[in-house]
């Protein structure tokens, strides 16, 4: 890789120029704000991209980020590069062939929406300081202004990544009916501590630089550029993680790119921050970067967990939340939060940590998009199977890729058992659901609410393809997520023996679901015996090639095991369903020599 | 916690003023730097605690980190704090009733040790941007010329942190028959690019403050104050992590405290931000601060592996690496960078991960004092036992905390199979040591080399306190540290049930030693089985109270189940030795049956 490769970046692509397709509304003020403050006029820039339905029931809104704008797809060959070009497009993740799209720049920015260095119609000058404090709410509601100019009234979805996240939230809990799902990707309820002092400092470097004036620069040979580059510099170095910074720089690490700047190029790395700084200066307004960070860092949709579940209790919509594992700047932990307070608020959710080492900037790279893209553009496609129904396309759909007719369904005598044992209309919660096969039977019998937990990351993509809500969780972690009762059952099937914290686990069960069922490969049956009387360790483990040293069992237990634990821990066990899963048949008697699997319904 | 509160850390004790009991060396010059650079005098700001012995055999010399100085503890109740007071004192983990201890400040610094607003004799005046570059290299050499001045020719022990720790690496590849030991505290070979990313953004603020005037404020009515607080605000949110900064300031979050400062303080971690750089400036100069971290960021003791081995392969002393689990500034990875090639240079070698939410200050603070003060002062005690002969407290320390009389040894069958199997004199690997009993064994017995590897934090320490060479991995992501036949016998005693990662493993053994000797339970044993024929699962953990859902056994197997796969690998199991540990006796005939413990030894 030359040092030149190294400066390309989706960031960098974007010129300060005006783009084509840019279409702008205005709204006759005045225009009152959250924080008191008060525009003469508003003026919000957007782009749009496919065709409206009929119905107008295929609208999607995207929010951008701190620095991005309305310009989130090219229009066409000869178009601009927009910022998410790997997402949004014909035939892509969010197909605009299928669906409208809608990106509008943020309030108080700096690329067409109104903002610092706008116009104010009272004085004919630019804002500059007098430019009112905005909050994220401000934000949100000045493109609900845009969408009810458009003549929406309710949204399919709504996509949006790091402060584009924080927008979505803060949407999900004012405009609740106005939205039937929200993806909010790299993102958290609030800044980390962490975060917040990055955005103090760089505010500090943009005050501080003596061509600040106070904010009033418009009028001066110089603005605040040296500031404004300190914080980008900042900003980038919180964007990367620690593995990308040394994948792109470590090779070439003492060779500087020349560059006509007053900044440091000694190391490869000053000379790439160097680079972005100045490019920034010369696309963005440093009085929109202090408008924007201070809406940002204000924003705080819930300190506590029951501040959190009571926002979350605010929203109508299904909620999908993606962090990747080497964000930093929105670490997973966050993500998590919001996901807890979902589900504490019975709202339909589905979350996913994506392996990545690529930091927060992931959620706009190729590395990771057939994940994030395939969650979101199955979310996208189960939104509209659902909440279209007079959609003319629905029945094509159900026909498309993300909804191939299924497979002949493999006989599984313990689903069957398991079903059997379940009654209708009850709510359950599947711990280490896999791919969804056990879900998706109970969906169709059209459970009240069928939730699942899966550690893959893949199987919980193939589980959010089916339109199931799924959460990546570690069950060895607990299910604090989860509230007491908050379902009628809670099974745990054939996952029992790979869990090295069962105690934990069987607690949580039962804390959260009136019945627990549990299947467990019973190590006495005569198979496993005679095994053992043979010399070897019961192969528990049906797959082929596995054996003692590879399989994903670590518990290795007995239906006497088991029923011993129960009667030590005060667990009834209410029915007991013994299977021999080789001939296929339920075993009546001798059940610990002749199950192979056995399935118990617990409670307290 | 009040605000004020907050604003307390181990680096606001220090005050600009000038410090008692400072010393100085003065060494006419010219002295060349390896940069090139000349200077006409240098002149060493230092501080000593405790006697220098007889032998002059117990002098422990301790570097300072960035913006630390020679003031490294406090002479007595009346003296300034020190910062490391809470390790070096009499009675402390680096104990000055026993120890001499040395600290200077660093080449290029601003608290009495030459830097660049040092007067330079030639003209009179301070040297300002006419001090030339310096490298970590130049420091240490300063250091040595201040011992041999000193009459020190060799020290028992050299401890370092942070740049510290960069500063002791190269002190061991540089002066290798001058230390006996060497502990490198939270540091790494080189500046991760994250770190020099930051550096670089802060010198970028230093030289764009108007007030920098390219180095030479000296003479004027303000310095680059602005630029060097910008600077420190950055270094402290390095120095914190994640999770101590929202400790710190989550509670009150938006309550920033009243500051004459033109920084932002609306958020309470603002403030603090503000206030430290605020302070910071009062003591600390910016053409130092320009100097040192452009040496720190230039410092690479080896970008790749083979130049990380061949540095390490210089020195000659025993080395102990501790990092911490939240340090993201020098990350734990750099650490064990670090500690694989020591082992790849078949140097003496322990080191330890400690778990710790404090981020890089960690080192600094009092949470993890026990661990890594333990580790310090048991490296210490066991450099002194080992090469201090003739010193006349040998036979008194063998005796004092850390060498306790050991208890009458209980009788480990296994132990005793296992010592018969390694002929003396031979190199030996423990996997899963524990608290070092077997490896003791081994020492006792005067092996080459016995070395230990163990995941657990606390059983690391017991091993260090017993002198043992022992490295905090865990088996299951394999033993790359380890090079090919680096060991005559690797041993995984009793172990191979509780790693998932069994086939990894065993290959790992027997790429590293020439023979494996393992020991594991045999599921085959008459008892284990009659369990299962009595409907229960065999119970191979004899711990009371432990049982199928809380054993850390995960891995069940027989001996035909462990002949089978050696067969497969390709192993060959050269001895065999059956064992009923419940009896106390060695099993003859009908291993399967009768043992409940084998020990084999393989081959390829």
């Amino acid at each position: 890789m030359s040092t030149n490769d190294l400066f390309d970046s989706s960031d960098s692509v974007r010129s300060g120029r005006p783009l084509a397709h840019v279409k702008t509304a205005v709204f006759p003020g005045p225009v009152t704000l959250t924080t008191g403050g008060v525009l003469p006029e508003l003026q919000v820039a957007y782009e749009t991209y496919g065709e409206l339905s009929p119905h107008k029931d295929n609208a999607v809104l995207i929010f951008h980020a701190l620095s991005g704008d309305s310009h989130v797809a090219a229009h066409d060959d000869q178009d601009d590069p927009g910022w998410w070009d790997l997402l949004v497009g014909p035939g892509k993740y969010v197909d605009t062939n299928r669906y409208f799209v809608i990106c509008a720049n943020v309030l108080g920015g700096c690329r067409g929406t109104t903002g610092p260095d706008s116009i104010n119609p009272k004085t004919g000058h630019k804002y500059g300081v007098d430019f009112p404090p905005i909050s994220v709410t401000d934000i949100v509601d000045s493109q609900r202004m845009l969408l009810q100019s458009l003549g929406i009234e309710r949204l399919l979805a709504i996509i949006g990544g790091s402060l584009g996240g924080l927008m979505a939230l803060e949407w999900g809990a004012r405009y609740p009916e106005s939205v039937a799902g929200i993806a909010a990707i790299a993102t958290g309820a609030r800044m980390t501590t962490q975060a917040l002092a990055f955005d103090i400092v760089a505010r500090n470097a943009i005050i501080s630089d003596p061509n600040f004036h106070g904010g009033q620069y418009y009028d001066k040979a110089e603005g605040p550029s040296v500031g404004l580059a300190i914080a980008r510099m900042l900003g980038h170095i919180t964007y990367l993680s620690q593995e990308s910074m040394n994948r792109k720089f470590n090779a070439n690490r003492n060779v500087g790119r020349k560059l006509d700047t007053t900044f440091e190029t000694k190391f490869s790395v000053g000379s790439y921050l160097a680079y972005q700084g100045g490019k920034f200066v010369e696309r963005f307004d440093a009085n929109s970067y202090l408008t924007l960070t201070l809406a940002l860092d204000a924003f705080d949709w819930g300190a506590t967990r029951e501040l959190l579940v009571s926002n979350m209790r605010r929203s109508m919509c299904r909620w999908l939340f993606a962090s990747f594992s080497s964000d930093w700047l929105f670490p997973t932990f966050q993500a998590r939060e919001l996901v807890d307070a979902a589900i504490k608020a019975d709202k339909r959710v589905s979350y996913c940590t994506i392996k990545s080492d690529c930091g927060h900037d992931a959620f706009l790279l190729e590395n990771e998009l057939p994940t994030y893209g395939g969650l979101i553009g199955s979310f996208l496609h189960n939104l509209s199977l659902d909440w279209r129904p007079h959609d003319s396309e629905r029945r094509q759909m159900l026909n498309d890729s993300y909804g191939k007719p299924s497979k002949p369904r493999k006989v599984r005598l313990d689903y069957d058992s398991i079903l059997a044992l379940v009654p209708p209309m009850t709510k359950v919660l599947d711990l280490g659901c896999g791919k969804g096969d056990l879900l998706m039977r109970l969906k169709e019998r059209g459970h009240e609410r069928v939730v699942g937990v899966e550690v893959e990351e893949q199987l919980v993509l193939k589980c959010v393809e089916k339109g199931l809500d799924v959460v990546q969780l570690d069950l060895n972690d607990g299910l604090r997520s989860f509230s007491d009762h908050q379902f009628d059952f809670v099974v745990l099937s054939k996952t029992l023996q790979t869990i090295r914290n069962v105690e934990l686990v069987l607690n949580e069960m039962l804390r959260i679901g009136t019945r627990a069922i549990v299947s467990f490969p019973n190590l006495g049956y005569k198979k496993y015996r005679k095994q053992l009387q043979e010399g070897h360790a019961p192969q528990t483990d049906p797959r082929p090639g596995v054996t003692w040293y590879n399989t994903n069992d670590v518990r290795f237990l007995t239906l006497s095991d088991f029923e011993e634990f129960c009667e030590h821990k005060g667990y009834k066990i209410f029915r007991k369903v013994a299977l021999d899963a080789e001939t296929g048949e339920i075993v009546d008697d001798n059940h610990t020599d002749n199950a192979d699997v056995v399935i118990a319904v617990l409670g307290r």
